[in-house]
């Protein structure tokens, strides 16, 4: 089968020169007789590989001085409970902005290891917005305030960063990590699971402010403390080497694009041809408050949802796959991060206003 | 360059089928359109994936009713935390048996989590045995014994299962799991990293049996506790996609070379070839007690140790890679996995002698 145009809210579609390149040097990369699972983490070969895949994230996210990248394992519900593990000792508490599924997920995880506190929700409309910066609570003695950027189950996205004064800041970026330029020195941490814009699951990127460092609870495990990972370099443990490598490859892949500008105005660009769609028709509907809407993941439903069956398979019969909406949201999701192309979403649209003409 | 035989300790050598057939399907798995990384884990791709690499890992290894298989995110330094966060709390103590490296570092992690306890050690002779069961001091109040199967680094394996009545066996088979049969029925729980026998690095094996869940501590992470991954069928969170299908890879070939019984016949000849030269030689030494030598990972050292970078570029331009010894060991070590075909062993012993003959 040819390619097909993937919607996968992650793990998700990847730009097809890396998976090329990953193809390629199975066997043996760069003539070292060997495929890059096979390497020691410790070997100068994938040191290599590693140094380089660090020095690309760094730059192309602008990390300042200051902060340390680690690449974990596993990926952000482990996040969940490793955050407050290593950084709520501080005070004890930790102020949580819900803003969907994700974020509740993040507080509710948090709660065993603190005091946590909603500092503002939005679920009572029903989590299709973000709440205004004057309208959260903060407790200036909390540890940290944590957010999810962007909620991949109702498709709300920050377009601000907020402003939390001496309290740290603290994202959960999993699904819009490097789709978009960000100001790193106004976080105190940032994580991000890569199976949506990076690379595989099965690696999480940490970026930590230092002075966070070394205020871990006794009982946060040495493989997930960062302090300890960052002494290590990442390599306290076996990292998991094959999925850095493929998000290295990434990490190249955007930098020959133009960097994160240049993913923004991408990704821009194409939310824009299904939004714009979206809001002139009457046969789909997409609810997220209009300034919230995600560039990232875009939830909509069909005026009648018995069409939901004829509507997916119309869809895999054109290569659309993956299209079904969260089993909590129904309805369809289209997932439109970095690696796919405008060239999809056009296609996407293109069928939904056929689909429409004969089901109006 | 054409494959070198790779002697590394982990990640280390796959089979070469399976290498070929994963750079095959990067770009299309199966006529899907996809690769394997860009497959949601809930699809129905991904889920025929995950339910073969389950099956057969499960016929493979034996495993009886009343045991669950897991496949988690991380590697075993993360599971020496998470084994006692989810045993521990049975009766608040454990016992471990420490025969090097590994072992200790087990039990130093698990004593965050309750009163662990050395049963029995051979550190006093340098990590060179099995101490025998008959000086074990166990406590029969504990929640379960632990012991490290194979230690990569001293290169000391078990050769018998231990006895420990009522209390659960717990062995980390990190780097000999699948290498020869095991009746998991003696076994309350095993646990392995992949990156030895199995895959990459990234995705551990659990084998639980299940009336030891539903015993986690409060503060255990829902990614990281058993009870709640089990329920989940291990998709609490989004599963390490890709090791998991090179795992699975990686189980059709073993099953395809005969089972777990052909892999021991394999491994029992690949190192005698190593063995019977190292005793025959006063150039080379392992120090190993004999009823304890690992078949996985042979440490030996050079009787020059000025000798030794000399014989790392030697081995090295005849693609012999990756010998160095662990840095706490020093000297060389050959690691002998499943995927190490005994043309490189018999390649090895050939450099060996020649470097003996040249430098006696």
């Amino acid at each position: 089968m040819p390619r097909v145009f993937n919607f996968s809210p992650g793990p998700a579609t990847l730009p097809e020169p890396v998976l090329r390149q990953a193809a390629d040097e199975m066997l043996d990369w760069q003539g070292s007789g060997m495929s890059v699972m096979e390497m020691s983490h410790r070997g100068p070969e994938f040191m290599s590989i590693f140094a380089r895949a660090q020095a690309l994230a760094r730059e192309l996210l602008g990390i300042p001085q200051g902060y340390t990248l680690l690449f974990m394992q596993g990926g952000a519900i482990g996040e969940n409970a490793i955050v407050p593990m290593n950084l709520i000792g501080r005070t004890g508490r930790a102020d949580y902005v819900v803003t969907g599924g994700w974020s509740q997920k993040s507080l509710e995880e948090a709660a065993r290891y603190g005091a946590v506190r909603t500092a503002a929700s939005s679920e009572a409309a029903g989590f299709v917005s973000v709440p205004p910066q004057d309208a959260w609570q903060l407790d200036p003695g909390a540890a940290y305030v944590h957010i999810c950027s962007n909620e991949t189950i109702g498709g709300v996205q920050f377009h601000w960063t907020p402003e939390t004064g001496d309290v740290p800041l603290v994202a959960d970026m999993s699904s819009d990590i490097m789709s978009r330029p960000v100001d790193v020195s106004r976080y105190g941490l940032i994580y991000a699971g890569a199976q949506k814009n990076l690379g595989p699951a099965g690696v999480t990127l940490v970026i930590v402010r230092d002075d966070l460092l070394g205020h871990a609870l006794p009982i946060c495990p040495s493989a997930f403390n960062y302090a300890v990972q960052a002494e290590a370099g990442s390599m306290y443990n076996t990292p998991p080497t094959y999925a850095i490598y493929i998000a290295g490859l990434v990490f190249e892949h955007i930098q020959r694009q133009g960097g994160l500008a240049a993913m923004a105005a991408h990704n821009r660009a194409k939310a824009a041809v299904l939004y714009d769609y979206l809001d002139e028709s009457r046969f789909f509907q997409n609810r997220v408050a209009r300034e919230a809407r995600s560039l990232m993941n875009v939830p909509f439903h069909l005026r009648d949802p018995a069409l939901d069956a004829q509507f997916l398979a119309g869809a895999q019969a054109r290569g659309l796959v993956q299209l079904k909406g969260h089993r909590v949201a129904g309805g369809m999701r289209a997932s439109l991060y970095n690696a796919m192309p405008i060239e999809g979403v056009q296609a996407l649209v293109a069928y939904m206003k056929d689909f429409e003409a004969r089901n109006r």
